[in-house]
Parts: structure tokens; C-alpha cells; sequence
């Protein structure tokens, strides 16, 4: 366990990490009102597609828990209506929508009789999501440990470690465990413009773990894979379509971009829940266009003159042929993907009805 | 002409827009040691690879101007020391290195007599190296002309306006040429980063040019061409070597690998100046690394954990398979480029020679 947590329940309060500070400052906030909490994950306090599918799922758990509704009936309405407050926050990460599907499908279970039952049953949902979500990172980063060489330069985008998750991580997980298997690591850290969330959160987990790493602009990339030999790059992900495309961080593709001319493998850690069969490609996936300010400011300093128009889109799509393999909790899927990550949803599916877990 | 002027000689003073505080504050700054002129070239008050030639030239003038010998023979042996500090000053561009060699050419004319010729000398070449540069980039600008359809989207790395030059600009020069010539451009800027020469002063120019444009993170540049369409990139360029291989600003090289995988033509402006027959490849371009500050500040802010190891590469060389085309003031060259760029080189000499030009 990392010391520092993206987010805990404690007894009816959410407690989120403040990632809007970090480095600079260890700052937690304590949410009671789902709407605030679906505020948070907005303006990213919390981030990761993991860690709002988690928050998500507890920000029901808040307005279950501070609902004054004694029939079941009311109770499942209000839950309805902070359902949709909750999935409005964000459109690119399905695992947001995801684990709002799962904890309001545990809601409807007949077999709840009274609010009481459905009080205990949302926050156990949302234990279960936070729970899973951390051996699901780790089952990724042993599946992909025969995947990175030792010594391997492993070029990171974005922020994917104990941050963007409950615990442990994704992408960052993966490196996180071949370092833990004696593996010689080091990380070219992508800085990952506009919000700087490599610069900022990922130097800062690979700091305090220990594991060697140098921050880079993103678009130097390519000059390190020719100059000085690159072995791998590993992203996460937003949301994967049922072909393989991958919606991740902007500058993922670009990324992909350069290790394809450069034949460096590209890996995407991608828990399950990440994984949106519904969706053919990548082009049916939504992308986030946020506030010019990520652009034209960074922290107080702005840095456009005055008036300058900007375009921010967050998210951009790799399509599935510059990925070398998708990496999940239930193996590694190479292509072709629509047969592969079948292949895995399938697994994914009997192992839960093998644990009985919930859906 | 523009507004402003990156550097203006005035009577044994050289003036300065300081860069660095754009697009903030207005500032100009006076030079009459050539030293200082050095440390200004060295932490970027004035940048840009033409703009930092003429800068050197002017910088030799300086020396002249201010040295106190009446023998040639110590003016020179001073003129040649102050060459090799102006020359220290960054190892990149070569534009530094052809302007001083230029100016230490005419000043070892035998038939210069007197140190007053010899100062003479001295200050009419670096007046002949500044207004030949905006010369060149107006050429440059109507040799792309045929190049860049109407409506035209366009990707740019970078500064190369006025700014960067002693005015017009290169790059910006050949956008800038389109748009007076009726041409609807409309500029995707990439901030480029660290420095973000492209937020700050790119955008300045364009705004003041009055041509449509949006600043970019750089690596959103292969959604951009995924999504919406480019129809072209022009970039500047510190050194182009004898087979077209290109060091220009870092972050070249992934524009290039992502014009490449859309089958976006990518276009070098390139003065005959900056191109250096005398290697073969870009593998032997010196590559200056810069201080990490500029990469874990942005202005006052620090964007990293304190400590965290940085690599700041300040250019990368873009391989010239993935370069469509190289614009010069004499021609447009096409693969292959040693053929190309050498027999653009001959015409050069051939038009100096003929107009009785110096070197």
C-alpha cells in the first residue's frame, strides 16, 4: 500500500487526495454531498479513470447514506438522480459510467427490502469496486512482467500510478512491479501537457518509491527513442473500444506515433472495466474539450497573450494498430482485438460468476 | 516591416527585444560589450537561428566599434577572440558560426588598411548579413507560395517570425506570405514546450498579424490531423546537413513522424544560411542540453517534485525521410536532398557572386 490514498470512506465522508496541489502541497477534502463530489471529479481533484470510477461509486454511497428516505422506493429514486448527476461529470472514462452501472444495478436487486438494505448494499458495492480495483492492478503488472527487459527505458504518459487509482496503479503499476522483481527500470516521464500530470504526479509516486526516472517534455519522445534507445512505452487508458482503439490522455498517440517508427513496443494497461465492448472503434468514443485555461495558464503564470484563441481537447484516440498488446487483470490481449479482448470479457465474466462477484 | 524588430544597431549600441518577458512586457535592452552580447544569446533574450546570426555579427561590430586599437593587426587578433566567446555562446545553429566566419572573412580583406577600415568593415557586413536575412525569408515565403493551397490548415513548431529573424520570418514567413497573398491559413500553434516559443511568441505575431490561429499542447498534433484534417507543417531550422537530415527546435521530429503517418506533407524553411554541407548527416549536429529549470518551471512555478531528475535536449534532428520538401531563398529542394540542397548551394554562390556579394 502507498502511503498516500487517491480516496477512503470514512463512517459517511469521502476524503480525497487534492491532486490539484500535488507536488506542491498534501492537501485531503472531505466530501458529504454526492454533487460535490461529482464537482471534484470535474475539476479533477481526483483523475484516473480507476480512481472516479471508484469516487463515482462512493459519491452514491454518500447519497445513500445521507438520504433521509425510509421507503425503498424513494430512496432508489434519489439514488436514480445522483446517478446522473455523477455520470455527467466526465464523458471519455467509461469505467465512471461503469462502476455507476454496477452499484445501481446492485440497487435494484429485489431482494432488498427496506432503505436500510439498500444503504448497506451501495457502500459494500463501492467497497467491492475499491477492493477489486487494487488487485486488479497488481494481477496487471504481473501479467506484464515478461514484458519488460532488465535494464529497460520505459517511456510514461500521463499519470497511471496509486494516484489514478485506488492503489497501486496501471501502467505505473506494471513498472511498479518489475522494479519490486528486481528488474532494472528507468523511466522517461512524459510531462504530459497541459495539466502536467507526469511532471507533477507521476515523478512524485516514482520519487517516493524509489525507482529511477528523469522528466521529459512530451514531444521529445522520438529524439530519445533515436538517440538513446527506448524499450517500451506504457499508457493507461480511458476507455477501450471493441477493436483495440484506445481512447487515453492527448499525446498518447503522438506517443504511439513515434514508438511505431521506431518499432518500440506500446502497451496499454487496461483493467477490464476499461474495456467498453458497446462500442465498435474509437471514433464512437466521446472526447472531453476542456477549459482554454489548462493552455494558456499554468498555475498563475499565463503564458498566450491576452485573447489568444486556444484548443484543448483531453483525451485523443490510438487506433488499435499502433498498440503492441492490451494488458488487463485477465491476460494480455495482442491482436487481433475483437477476438482477443472478447476472449478476455469472456474470462472476466466467469471469474466473477465463479466469485460471485456481483456482476 | 513589423511593429517590432528583434534587434536594431544604433550608433555602437546594440538593442535588443528581450524574449524572454514576451508576450508579457515590451522590453528593450542595450548591448555595448559584445560579451554581454554572448550571455544574451546563451539564456535567449534574442533567439532563433537567423536572428542569433545577425545578433553575432553585430556583436563583432561591437568589438570594433568599442576596441581602442589603431594597429590592424591587434584589432584583428581582438575581433578573433571576441569570434570565439560570440561563437561559445550555443553549438546548435549554425547560423552563429556562418555569420562570425562571414564577418571574420571581410575583416581579413589585405586591402583593409586601418583599423578604421577595419571597423568600417566590420559593421557594413553584419549590415549586409541582416538586410539580406529579410530578403531571404520574403523569398522563402514566395517559393512556398505554390505549396500551400487555399483554404489551407497548418501546423507550426516553434517561432520563426520576425522574432526570430531580423524580420519577416521563415516558417512564419511562408504563412505569413500566403495569408497577405489572399490564401486562407489558419495556424494550429504548437506552444512548444519547454520554452513555449510558440504560446508566447508565435501567437504574439499572429495575433498582430491578424491571421487565424489556436495554440496546441504538441503532442495534440496527431489528433488534429486524425480528426480535423492539416494540410500541411512548416517548421524552421537550426542546421540542415548535406543529405537533408534537420535540427530544429525539440518536438521537430515527432510533427514530422505524425505529418508522416497522415500523409501530411511537412516542409523545412531553411535559408541557405543554416545549411551546412560540411556534414553529412544529422548525426553530427551537436545537441545543446539546456539547464533542467526550464523544464520544472514554467515562469515562477514549479511544476516538479523538488529533486526530481529532468532531461531538457533543446533540439532534436528530424531524419530527412520524413521531410516533403526544404524551402530556400534560391529554390525548393526535393529528395534527394544531396543532390537537391547541393545544387542550391551552387546557385547561392553563383547570385553572390554575381551581385558582388562578400562571401
Amino acid at each position: 500500500m502507498s502511503a498516500y490514498r487517491s480516496l477512503e470512506w470514512r463512517e459517511g465522508v469521502i476524503r480525497l487526495l487534492d491532486q490539484r496541489r500535488l507536488p506542491r502541497e498534501t492537501k485531503y477534502l472531505d466530501y458529504t454531498d454526492y454533487r460535490e463530489v461529482a464537482t471534484a471529479i470535474r475539476e479533477m481533484v481526483i483523475r484516473g479513470a480507476p480512481a472516479i470510477g471508484a469516487a463515482a461509486a462512493y459519491g452514491l454511497a454518500l447519497a445513500a447514506a445521507h438520504s433521509a428516505a425510509t421507503d425503498v422506493k424513494l430512496l432508489r429514486a434519489e439514488l436514480a438522480q445522483a446517478a446522473d448527476v455523477l455520470r455527467a461529470a466526465r464523458p471519455t472514462a467509461v469505467n465512471l459510467f461503469w462502476a455507476i452501472d454496477r452499484v445501481m444495478t446492485r440497487v435494484a436487486d429485489p431482494d432488498l427490502k427496506t432503505a436500510g438494505d439498500i444503504r448497506a448494499a451501495t457502500l459494500a458495492e463501492a467497497d467491492a469496486i475499491a477492493e477489486e480495483d487494487v488487485w486488479v492492478n497488481k494481477q496487471i503488472g504481473l501479467n506484464a512482467l515478461p514484458l519488460v527487459p532488465s535494464p529497460a527505458t520505459i517511456i510514461h504518459h500521463c499519470n497511471t500510478g496509486g494516484l489514478a487509482t485506488v492503489d497501486y496503479g496501471t501502467a505505473l503499476g506494471i513498472i511498479r512491479t518489475a522494479h519490486e522483481h528486481g528488474k532494472r527500470v528507468n523511466v522517461l516521464v512524459d510531462e504530459t501537457r497541459p495539466r502536467l500530470q507526469g511532471a507533477r504526479l507521476t515523478a512524485w509516486e516514482l520519487q517516493q518509491l524509489g525507482i529511477p526516472h528523469k522528466v521529459i517534455v512530451d514531444s521529445a519522445s522520438g529524439h530519445f527513442m533515436r538517440t538513446q534507445g527506448v524499450d517500451l512505452c506504457v499508457v493507461g487508458c480511458d476507455r477501450v473500444a471493441a477493436n483495440g482503439d484506445t481512447a487515453n490522455k492527448i499525446g498518447t498517440y503522438n506517443l504511439a506515433l513515434a514508438a511505431h517508427a521506431h518499432g518500440v513496443p506500446f502497451y496499454v494497461a487496461a483493467p477490464t472495466s476499461t474495456i467498453d465492448l458497446s462500442i465498435p472503434n474509437g471514433d464512437a468514443i466521446p472526447i472531453e474539450e476542456r477549459t482554454p485555461r489548462e493552455v494558456d495558464h499554468v498555475g498563475r503564470e499565463r503564458i498566450t497573450p491576452k485573447g489568444v484563441n486556444v484548443a484543448n481537447p483531453a483525451f485523443d484516440v490510438t487506433p488499435a494498430k499502433y498498440i503492441t498488446a492490451i494488458i488487463t487483470e485477465y491476460g494480455v490481449a495482442y491482436p487481433p482485438y475483437e477476438k482477443s479482448l472478447a476472449e478476455i470479457m469472456e474470462k472476466a465474466k466467469a471469474h466473477r460468476a465463479a466469485h460471485k462477484v456481483t456482476t
